[in-house]
C-alpha cells in the first residue's frame, strides 16, 4: 500500500482544529509536530509522535525563513517524510497556524510530490484571522479593500519591502524589528492606527495601541515580547460596549466617560466588597498599575480575562503582563 | 438569561468546519445562514434556520461591498440578531469563508457590542487559503515575503488600488473585472504568472494559467465564471509528479516529456481498454477537447477528479467545465 503525507495547519489552538485536520490526525501512523502546538491537539493522536526543531519564540513555523543555511532542518524533515511514505505509512506534519503561510510547507509539498508521494494539504486558521475576535477588522467597506500580510523578518532599512501600499498592513514576527517597520511605514502612510497584539489567540493576549510616532516606545514600556503581530490600519479600533466599569485608587480619580461611553467608578481602596460588581461587569477600566495589582488580589485572573479590559497606559499594560491579564485597549 | 451571537466563518465546505464553529452551531437556538453554505454543515444544526439574502454568484459574503444603498440587508440582519439576543436566545450567523474577510461581519460585531450583546467571532478558512491545496504558495522563502488580498469589486481604471506592490497578489471577486485588474497590475509588474482559479475548494475547480498578456483572453476562452479568485505570483506553478500519463487522439500526437517530466502516452482511439491505466495514473494530460470528451466516456468523472489533470489549452479547459472535470494545469 502507498503511503500518504498530510501537511496540516492546526490554527492557534484546539478550537481552531478543522474536521479535515482531525481526520488527518486520526488517520496517521506517525505525527511530526511543531513544539508550540496546543497540547490538547496532540492528545487526540494515539500514534508515534515526533517533535520538530527547536522551541521557536514566534508563533509561525518559520524556521530558516530568509536566513541562509537554515533550510537544512526542513531538508531533514522532507527526507524523513519520504522515508515513512515509502514504507507505506500515513504521516502528518502538524503546524501552528496555516502550514503554507510564511512557512516551509511548500518545500515539503514540492519535494514529496516530485517523488510521487500523495500529499494532502490542510489549511488552518492563521494569526491575522484571530484579530477579528478582538474587533480588529482587516477589511471593511468604505475603509479597507486591501490587506497585505508581510514577513517582518525580511525588513531592513536598506531593503525594499513589498505590500506597504495596501489599506491595512499586517506584519508577522515584528517584535525585534519594530523600529525598521515603523520607519518604512512612515514613508508611505500618515493617518493610521497601530496595534501590536501579543499572544494573539491566547487568553493572555495584549493589544498595545498607538500612533506611528509612539508605538515603538509604548511597546517597549509595555514589555511586549514575541509571539506578536503588528497591524497598521486606517481604522481606529474602539471599545464597543454600553457601559464601562472603572476600578481606581482614590488618589487617581475616575473619568465619567470614555469615548462617549458612560463610566461607573468603584474605588478599590474602600471597605466595600466588589466581587459582585466585578462579576457583572462586561468592560473594565483599570487606570494605574496600583489599581491593577489590587484588582488582581480581589478577583481571579480567569474571571477578569473573560471581560474586555481597558488600561490607563503602557505601565499598566506592563503590570498586566506580570499578572497574566490580557489588555484590549490602552486609553 | 442573556442572549449571545456567534459570527461564524465556516470555510468553503464541511471539512473546513472548526471545532469552535461546530460548538457554535450546536449551542444555537436560531441560525441565520449564507445560501451558498455547504448543506452538510446546515444538517449539523437541529434548530430554526433562516436563509440570508439573495443567491450570490461569488463565494464571499460580500453583499453591498462598496455599493451605495446595499447595506440595508445587513441592517435588517443586525436588527434581527439584536431582537433574538434581547429575547435571551443564542443565535449564530453562518457564512462561507472567514466572516470578517471582505464581508459585513464587522458591521454586525460593532452594532451588537455597542448594544451590550455578547458576541463570539469564529474565524474560518478563507478562499485564498485553499490555494495551497493546489500547490499555489502565496508566500515562500526567497520569492515572496508579502501577499496582499484585494477586493477586485472596487477596482476601476480611474481609481487607485491598494496592495499592488506586494510580492504576491490575490484578487477576490475578479471575474467581471479582470481586464481592469490586469491593466493595473501591468503598470507595476513584469515577470509574473497569473492563475485564475474557478470554484476554489470544490471538486470541479479549474486553474486557468497564463501571463499578463493573455490571461484575459484565456479566461474568456475557458468560459470562467464566478466564483473565482485571481492570483498574480512571481512563482511559476508546475506539476510536481514523477510521471505523466497522456491521453490523446492518434491525429493529435503526443509529447515525450512535459516540464522535464517523462510522459507515457495512450491513444484513446484504439481498441485497447484503458480502465486500468486510468485507475493507476496520478497525473493525467489530455491534449484536445476531443480527447477530453472521449476520456470522460471511458472513465467516471469522480475517478478522474481524484487525479491531477493537465490540459492542452483553453478550449480543452472549456470542455472540462461542461464535463464537470477540474483542471490543474494548462500546458
Amino acid at each position: 500500500m502507498d503511503g500518504k503525507v498530510y501537511l496540516v495547519g492546526c490554527g492557534l489552538g484546539e478550537k481552531h482544529l478543522t474536521l479535515q485536520a482531525l481526520k488527518a490526525i486520526r488517520d496517521s501512523e506517525v505525527i511530526l509536530y511543531d513544539r508550540l502546538l496546543d497540547k490538547r491537539i496532540l492528545e487526540k493522536a494515539e500514534c508515534k509522535k515526533i517533535p520538530l526543531g527547536k522551541k521557536m519564540r514566534e508563533p509561525m513555523p518559520h524556521e530558516g525563513w530568509g536566513k541562509k543555511g537554515k533550510g537544512k532542518n526542513q531538508e531533514r524533515i522532507n527526507k524523513l517524510l519520504l522515508k515513512y511514505a515509502n514504507e507505506g505509512k500515513t504521516v502528518a506534519v502538524l503546524k501552528v497556524g496555516d502550514i503554507f503561510h510564511f512557512s516551509r510547507g511548500f518545500d515539503a509539498y514540492r519535494f514529496l510530490r516530485s517523488n510521487g508521494v500523495e500529499v494532502e494539504v490542510v489549511p488552518g486558521v492563521s494569526t491575522h484571522q484571530v484579530l477579528s475576535e478582538l474587533g480588529i477588522p482587516l477589511t471593511y467597506r468604505d475603509g479597507s479593500s486591501s490587506v497585505s500580510l508581510i514577513n517582518a523578518n525580511w525588513i531592513s532599512e536598506s531593503k525594499e519591502c513589498g505590500g506597504l501600499d495596501a489599506d491595512t498592513l499586517v506584519f508577522y514576527m515584528p517584535v525585534g524589528n519594530l523600529e525598521n517597520i515603523v520607519g518604512k511605514v512612515r514613508r508611505r502612510k500618515r493617518k493610521v492606527y497601530c496595534m501590536l497584539v501579543e499572544n494573539a489567540g491566547k487568553e493572555d493576549y495584549r493589544v498595545i495601541s498607538g500612533g506611528l510616532g509612539d508605538i515603538v516606545r509604548l511597546a517597549g514600556e509595555a514589555l511586549v515580547e514575541p509571539p506578536a503581530i503588528f497591524v497598521v490600519s486606517p481604522y481606529e479600533r474602539k471599545p464597543y460596549c454600553k457601559r464601562i466599569t472603572a476600578f481606581y485608587m482614590k488618589g487617581d480619580g475616575c473619568a465619567r466617560e470614555i469615548d462617549g461611553i458612560p463610566v461607573e467608578g468603584y474605588p478599590l481602596d474602600s471597605s466595600r466588597s466588589l466581587s459582585r460588581v466585578i462579576k457583572e461587569a462586561e468592560t473594565l477600566y483599570v487606570k494605574s498599575p496600583q489599581a491593577l495589582d489590587r484588582l488582581c488580589k480581589t478577583a481571579p485572573v480567569k474571571l477578569l480575562n473573560s471581560k474586555t479590559i481597558l488600561v490607563g497606559g503602557a505601565a499598566t499594560a506592563a503590570s498586566s503582563k506580570k499578572a497574566g491579564l490580557h489588555v484590549d485597549f490602552m486609553i
